[in-house]
């Protein structure tokens, strides 16, 4: 097990990543910020920042074994050199799916919604890590990180646009759309 | 959805609970104290306490639709003032047991091992409230608390043994067994 991965996403004048689009799909924006960083273990409490998320990453709540087999033999590892374009999407899904149980959940997100399914085309170029928030308290349920070079952001874009046109996201009640590069390492 | 419910559990030498047994199942065992509270709301961390624990409320990850509609039916609330008898059970699991997919993990719990419908047949008499920690990196993955009636003091007894003979126990690699109880109201 080893300890949880706690992370801190931090947007303002400092970071690796250089913000291109921040705005709101559904709901609030969050405050314009020129950079991001990304603060792996304890979370932190940065001063001066334009705004902080945290999360942390869990085990997998609805993959089965078999989803999750294909998944991994499919999919890039975070930090490769060439994926310098990545994309930062927190959401927050409605009081009606969390008051459904975990069957309705599930049937929602894949036998419904192909959540996992439609993803797993996108993963050889796409890198992804969730990160789970609501149970801190925060403001959104969910922090997903994308990365993946520049040639590949018009299969990104299909890939959102694809996953917003599902029963799934109806649920959805907050959505942000952030979209950064960083120099090439 | 509201704020999550957040919980701190603070042991020492003040408390409406005074803890009878205290004594590690399986691994290490927790310091002595004489008495309990259970803090509602932002996480405390109280100066002088023998130990703390902290975990959250959340959704239900194994149980379906019909599972939860027939627990619900019988479930009593917490704080009945007959309920004068308590107990706190911290458990973690191994690693073998988080890496197990969703799918898997539900087939032990429910299908093997009947883990929802054993402690529903308790349920008129016991009252539970389950708390996840493992996520905030606590020695513990769980904090399940109970409160029954005198009277039920070996009904309860009997469903923690025979759930500590089912194959998801076997997954347990750290059990602490707290009994408490508190004067009437």
């Amino acid at each position: 097990m080893g300890s949880p991965e706690h992370v801190t996403i931090v947007a303002g004048h400092e970071g690796r990543w250089r913000i291109d689009l921040n705005r709101a799909s559904l709901g609030q924006a969050l405050p314009y910020a020129k950079r991001l960083e990304i603060v792996e273990g304890a979370w932190a409490r940065p001063e001066g920042a334009a705004w902080v998320l945290r999360g942390f990453a869990s085990n997998t709540r609805y993959t089965t074994a078999d989803e999750r087999a294909r998944l991994r033999a499919v999919s890039p590892a975070l930090g490769r050199s060439e994926a310098t374009s990545a994309a930062l999407i927190p959401i927050r899904k409605s009081p009606a799916w969390w008051d459904l149980a975990q069957d309705e959940r599930r049937r929602i997100l894949e036998e419904d919604s192909r959540h996992i399914s439609i993803g797993a085309e996108y993963l050889t170029d796409i890198a992804r890590r969730l990160l789970h928030c609501r149970d801190l308290g925060e403001p959104f349920d969910f922090l997903t990180w994308f990365e993946y070079p520049p040639h590949a952001s018009g299969a990104f874009e299909e890939l959102v646009a694809r996953l917003r046109a599902t029963r799934e996201w109806g649920y959805v009640e907050h959505e942000i759309d952030i979209r950064l590069t960083r120099d090439p390492v």
